[in-house]
């Protein structure tokens, strides 16, 4: 179980005046939880980059009526080495769907499987998120 | 209904043997696909920086012990003004959960909506992602 | 003159050490100023989303064989709304020049100039950073 | 030398409109040279990913009241493994320094250094960019 830590910064004056015109502006509740925020995804850039344990998720928009396009998309799903955990399917109009492909897997394997699917012809357009997989606030209970 | 246009382009034969490296380890069938793809993300990228209207997937990862956050979830999406189209949720960890928000909507309206939800307290960490709508491709037929 | 405020903040003591280990290895020497260092790129990503004074350094890599380039470039610098402080040029081969050009303005502004020297032909490759103007720290001495 | 290819892609008609506006916009003479650059920044981004030999901007802001920073900020680049071409430098304010570090090295390496000058106390924002090293032109002409 993870508890809280309290520590101390300074700042300049005026730098944290606009920090906070920015984080009311975004409807932050303290400054802690702001700072929490860029901490954490600091850390997450980091395991990225480190090749760490990652959480993903993968936006693809295809066209649907490309031959063989949907299969092909399945088929690598199953042969993926890290874990599928979810697909969600929307049909943007008479032609196009947007699917989000939710992953687990280290962060190269992850890319390496973005890359595959991205270069399938049929697949207009795509993003990558990477994201923490929850290990840092409790490590003993990841799946 | 869009039809394909053919077009010629010049470019250094270094750099193209550079390309054509990386499109195959890619795994690209074709020059014109990874080109298409390039182009693509271009447009893309504009129609966001010119508050377009596009689609867009919002990751969050949160506690879900934080007291009332499942609810602030729910009633932001419920006051967005542009579209949420489908919500996916995954247990990460007995304290963690992902969500992913499938939004359409103005690139800024959709910014500000993502904004908010990073905000609150208890969600760790997210990132957006904005695509197409669809419309460069079959504009009579978005809903 | 600015002053330093102190502030406390509360955090997860499992994500603390993870962020403990990076700014180690990044080699910095206390918590506060790498937690001043995400603050300070925050408040500056805002101020470039919003149109503020920045600085910027645009980063240009060209063929100087081609006919008329060197004059495009310079004729745009002196057309340029805002302000142009240096300009330093190396040879990286006998044929690449690698320009990085130093601007004052608007983000809006800048970006507007980065773009169309980016689309002259005989740029190969650019990438323009925003920074802060310093206003945060010293409003009253800007030039 | 370098020599030009000419290549045919096929794109949708109003994919092609849609790009074909923006060029227009940014001021590019011809879609060749807009989908040049496409292709040429593609391959310089693999380049950064898969750590070969770049050229990089560093772009520091600092205080240059900081004791001792001015020291630290030389001592690194003399002892920075790749080269350092060039650096230039701008008087923000009565208090801000801006700094432009051009480097030559292996992408992991110029990371490595700027992670350090980001580090240091006093200085206060900064940015990396990668970019070629003219190689893919000129092959044998490289310093």
């Amino acid at each position: 179980m993870s508890s809280l830590a309290r520590i101390g910064i300074s700042l300049d004056r005026e730098l944290l005046a606009a920090f906070d015109r920015i984080i009311e502006r975004k409807g932050y509740g303290s400054r802690s939880e702001a700072i929490r925020d860029l901490v954490r995804d600091h850390t997450v850039q980091t395991d990225i980059a480190t090749n760490k344990a990652i959480v993903a998720t993968l936006t693809l928009v295809y066209d649907h009526r490309r031959p063989r396009l949907s299969e092909q998309l399945i088929e690598a799903q199953h042969h993926y080495k890290g874990k599928v955990l979810a697909t969600t399917h929307v049909h943007l109009d008479s032609r196009n769907c947007l699917e989000v492909i939710i992953l687990r897997g280290k962060s190269a394997e992850v890319q390496h499987f973005a890359d595959h699917l991205l270069s399938l012809r049929g697949v207009k357009h795509g993003k990558l998120v990477m994201t923490t997989a929850g290990q840092a606030d409790s490590p003993r209970h990841l799946p």
